[in-house]
């Protein structure tokens, strides 16, 4: 199950909206077929496992890292095929909480008179596939705020120097991190500030994440990495409803897609710019900065995996502050975090904390 | 060896002026003595090792955790005590850096023909008297400075509150900081604020770090715990020459020492205070706060080791910062420290770093 699980997590960010599943078939002891949901979301992992295995699955054991899905839809249910190869049994950590599935692909297995075992694993096959609940669930994608902060939590100098505070170790890890998310979000100031190209790079074939940026009023540079590359790597753009229209027409005119947005006080509205984004399909989003972007999803308790990245440097208080200002009036109302990682990655530290309750 | 370093960490903080030093005799592969430098630097562990053993030492070998003491203090050097006990062979990390024994006491031993051999755990034994070795060739202790912060880097929320950032783990960990160190150091700003005691509580009978504050003018309140305890644990004050004499008096007549130390751009000169309590005798102080102290020592490259305790909450920009300003204009010139340990602590993060060059 654990190979099953590791198998699936190849798909992580390449699979949306579906989710990225693992299998692995075992006769007599023996892996007779593997496979993962492939790049777009299909074929899935059941599909490709048991094509592997061609006539070896008669009788075996199937490792799925997620119940098998029961819908016909562009190919037909996985639940079926098992039970048309002849699989004997089938062992997965949990349901799908998707609705058309929901029990159902079980229940196919079970009433074929295959054998069906569950539970194994299952909290970390609930951590690989939070993104694909949430979206189904509360219909946003799964959010890791990343932060590379000096030891005292800024991410500039007075002056605005941010680069080289943490190591190429580091920068590395953040490359891995966006492969494994479907998307890449900033703020607007992190946009104009430092025309990112938010691309996943030396990580070899292995897609390109979203590139989503968060402006009401799409105050963005039309001469920008992002923009010279918008037709071939995606950039989304959350915005208000009272962005310009020749604004949204010269972004769209590049290949952007738009994605109009509430505001809430002014501004965005981070709880309807997730909402936007699980819409538009995507299950597991990184957010990049900037400061106040980060400040907005802290308040509105949407960090799902905080990845903090903390340098051997000392920027002081006159340097610019990792985290913008969350209006907080009394300690007890703070963010608070669970520490679940920690790690050095060259001559940094890498610590990831996650949500206080379960995911 | 590795015995004879942990015996003699358990002197740290409380034996200064003199090296915190642990010796075990082993005869026959079997442990025959034990010792380490008793409180108030006195008897050393050599001379507590030898007793230990009595008649058995004859022929032994003696690990010691530094050079044994070559001249004549209130008690016969150490290194004639191992050989009139007639011990075979010292085996010792590395030489004392006091030029009253540098290398002397290996030369008592080989002359009397006792083989000596060194270097072994050297870089642990350099670690743990770095503080003494610091005071011989710099005049100034080893400097830990230690920080509790939110993942923001943030030490209060913007009205001040900063209990419970860090959980009880954290805080008993602080305590066992508090005892290796020699002194506990903090500036008038925290010193106003908080009204810490600024004691080793729940430790056992560890005695009491001297509790140090610097202020410029002597400006702390006489209400307050320090006060009221000076007369029963050490309080000594970093202060200017332009301190008023009737704060001198004031707490000079409470039991509290009086360090005048020199100005820099109109505060105390943290270089002038360190010397100052090198002076005094301390060889190991633990600053713990608040943040313009600590960027004072940072800005000074005082600071040897820092400790850092990250609790899992986000205070945001408009928390209190625990890094005061740096002053810095370019990003190459902020200090920089290297990784040396992080765990778990608790719910908590502690992270140590340490300066880039070799202690
Ligand atoms: N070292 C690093 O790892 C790193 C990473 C990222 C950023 N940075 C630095 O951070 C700085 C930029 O940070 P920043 O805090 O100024 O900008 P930011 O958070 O990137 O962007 C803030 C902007 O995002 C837009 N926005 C949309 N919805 C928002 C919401 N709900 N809350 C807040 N903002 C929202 C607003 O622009 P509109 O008015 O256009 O809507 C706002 O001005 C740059 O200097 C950059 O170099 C460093
Ligand atoms: N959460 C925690 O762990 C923690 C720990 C410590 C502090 N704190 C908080 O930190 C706050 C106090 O911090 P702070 O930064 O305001 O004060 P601070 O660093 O404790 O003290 C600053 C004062 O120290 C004196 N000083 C002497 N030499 C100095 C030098 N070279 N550089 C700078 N100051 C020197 C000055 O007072 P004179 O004018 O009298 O010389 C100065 O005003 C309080 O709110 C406290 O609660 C929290």
């Amino acid at each position: 199950m654990a190979h099953a699980l590791a198998l699936g997590r190849r798909g992580l960010g390449r699979v949306w909206p579906n989710p990225a599943v693992g299998c692995v078939i075992v006769r007599d002891g023996r892996i007779v077929g593997r496979g993962w949901t492939q790049p777009g979301g299909r074929p899935h992992a059941e599909t490709e496992a048991l094509r592997h295995a061609g006539a070896a699955a008669r009788g075996a054991t199937a490792y799925v890292s997620l119940e098998p899905c029961a819908h016909h839809g562009a190919t037909p249910p996985c639940a079926e095929a098992l039970v048309a190869a002849g699989v004997a049994r089938v062992v997965a950590p949990l349901q799908d909480s998707d609705p058309r599935v929901s029990g159902q692909g079980f229940a196919i297995l079970r009433k074929a008179g295959v054998e069906v075992t569950t539970g194994v694993l299952a909290e970390a096959a609930a951590r690989d596939h939070a993104g694909f609940f949430l979206r189904i669930t509360r219909g946003r994608p799964f959010l890791t705020l990343k932060l590379a902060l000096s030891l005292d939590g800024r991410i500039a100098t007075a002056t605005g120097e941010s680069q080289w505070i943490t190591g190429p170790e580091a920068r590395r890890a953040v490359q891995g991190l966006r492969a494994c998310h479907d998307a890449v979000l900033v703020g607007a100031g992190t946009a104009r500030a430092d025309d990112p190209a938010l691309t996943v790079r030396d990580f070899g074939d292995v897609g390109q994440p979203v590139r989503v940026v968060a402006s009401r009023l799409i105050d963005l540079p039309l001469m920008s990495q992002m923009a010279r590359t918008a037709a071939e790597i995606p950039v989304w753009i959350c915005h208000g409803p009272d962005a310009p229209p020749e604004k949204r027409a010269a972004w769209s005119g590049l290949g952007a897609r738009l994605l109009p947005c509430a505001l809430q006080a002014g501004r965005l509205d981070p709880g309807a710019m997730l909402h936007a984004l699980g819409q538009a399909g995507l299950t597991r989003v990184l957010c990049e900065g900037g400061g106040q972007l980060a400040a907005a999803l802290l308040t509105g308790d949407l960090v799902d995996e905080l990845q903090v990245f903390t340098a051997g440097i000392a920027l002081g208080a006159e340097g610019q502050p990792g985290l913008g200002v969350l209006g907080l009036s009394r300690l007890a109302d703070a963010p608070r975090l669970r520490l679940v990682d920690i790690s050095a990655v060259g001559g940094d530290l890498r610590h990831v904390w996650t949500r206080h309750e379960k995911a």
